[in-house]
C-alpha cells in the first residue's frame, strides 16, 4: 500500500495516526505542499482533486480524502461505532472538520509556518476569526465529554486532533479552551499514539 | 422529524432531495441565510457549528452536516452501495464536495445572488478559479461514466448535484463541461426527483 504523503500535512497525519493505531503497514511517497507543479503528473490518474493524502491500495485502486480513508480503515474496528446514529455523528464531526475547521485553522498554520509568501493580513484575520469559532464549537461540545462521539476514541477524534494540536503554529491561543486541551491530552495518551513527526 | 432548512441552500436541498427519493415525511423550519443573528438561539443546543441543515429526529436527537444526514438516511438503501471500497469512494466525493467544490461554487453563488453586500472582486475571482478546478475534476471523472460511483445513482450524486446544477447563478459557465451536463440531466431524470424549489 502506498501513501502519497506530506509529513507536515495534518490531513496526511490523520491517516498515519489511524494506520499506526491499527498496525497497518504501508510505504510513503513524499509530496511537496508548496510547489504543486508535479501533482498532475504524480496524482492525475489517482485523484481528480490532486490533493494528498492519496492512497493506493495493494490491488492498485486509489482512495483519496482523509475522511474517506479513515472510514475505509476504521469501519469494523473499535475506532468506529456500530450504532447507526453514532456513525452519523462521527461523520458530522468529520464534515465539520473539513468545512469549518481545516480551511481556517490548517490554512492559517500553512500561511504562517510553511507558505513561500505571507498571506494578506485581512485574509489571515478573517480565517483566524472563523477558526476560533470552530474551536468555540469544539469547546462547548467537549465540556463534560471525554471524546467527541460515543464516549470513546473514534476516527472523529483522529480527524479533529490533527490540526487542533498544531493550531499554535498558526498563532491560535488554546489557553481559553480547557476542555479542548484536556481532550488533546487524552487523544495523545491513547495506546499506540504517534506524533505528527512520526 | 424537523428540518431546519433554507429553501435556497444547496446543502439543505441535498437532504430534501434524498428524503423525497426515500418518501420520508418531515416538517421544515425556515432559517435565514443572510441574517444569522438568531442562530445561537435557534440552533445553539442542536448544532455547535450553527449551520443548516440541522435535523431533529423524532426522538429529539439532533444531526447536522448534510453529508452525515445523507449517510444516516442513505445507508441500507439503494442510494449507498454495500461494498466497502465503493462506500469509501462515495465518501471521497462527498468530502471533495464540502472541501473543494462547495466553498467555491456555492459561496460564489451566494455572493452573486443572495448576499446583502457584494464580495471583493479579487476574492470572487479567486473562488471562481478554484470552483472551475472542481468542475474540471468532475468532468475528467464523469467522462465515460454514468454516475460518480459504482455505476449507479448514490448519495455522492445527490451531494454534488445540489450546487453544480445552480452553478450558473454564480456565473459559472457549464458549456465546456459536456460530461457534467449529461450527468446533471441523468440525476434530474431519476424517478422521484424534486427541484431545489420543492
Amino acid at each position: 500500500m502506498l501513501l502519497f504523503n506530506s509529513q507536515v500535512s495534518g490531513n496526511c497525519y490523520k491517516v498515519r495516526l489511524l494506520l499506526a493505531h491499527l498496525g497497518v503497514e504501508y510505504t510513503r511517497q513524499e509530496i511537496d505542499v508548496v510547489d504543486r507543479s508535479r501533482r498532475p503528473e504524480l496524482l492525475g490518474e489517482l485523484n481528480p482533486a490532486l490533493r494528498i493524502p492519496t492512497l493506493v491500495l495493494d490491488d492498485g485502486r486509489p482512495l483519496a480524502e482523509s475522511g474517506a480513508i479513515l472510514w475505509y480503515f476504521g469501519d469494523g474496528t473499535s475506532y468506529l461505532p456500530e450504532d447507526r446514529f453514532e456513525r452519523a455523528k462521527v461523520l458530522q464531526w468529520m464534515f465539520f472538520e473539513q468545512y469549518s475547521h481545516e480551511p481556517n485553522i490548517a490554512v492559517v498554520r500553512f500561511w504562517v509556518a510553511y507558505a513561500a509568501a505571507p498571506a494578506p493580513r485581512a485574509e489571515l484575520d478573517a480565517r483566524r476569526k472563523v477558526g476560533y469559532a470552530a474551536l468555540d464549537a469544539m469547546e462547548r461540545h467537549l465540556a463534560g465529554r471525554e471524546f467527541l462521539v460515543a464516549d470513546r476514541f473514534t476516527i472523529a477524534d483522529v480527524a479533529l486532533y490533527a490540526y487542533t494540536h498544531v493550531a499554535g503554529e498558526g498563532g491560535f491561543d488554546l489557553s481559553p479552551y480547557p476542555s479542548v486541551r484536556a481532550w488533546l491530552d487524552r487523544v495523545a495518551s491513547q495506546p499506540g499514539h504517534v506524533p505528527i513527526t512520526a
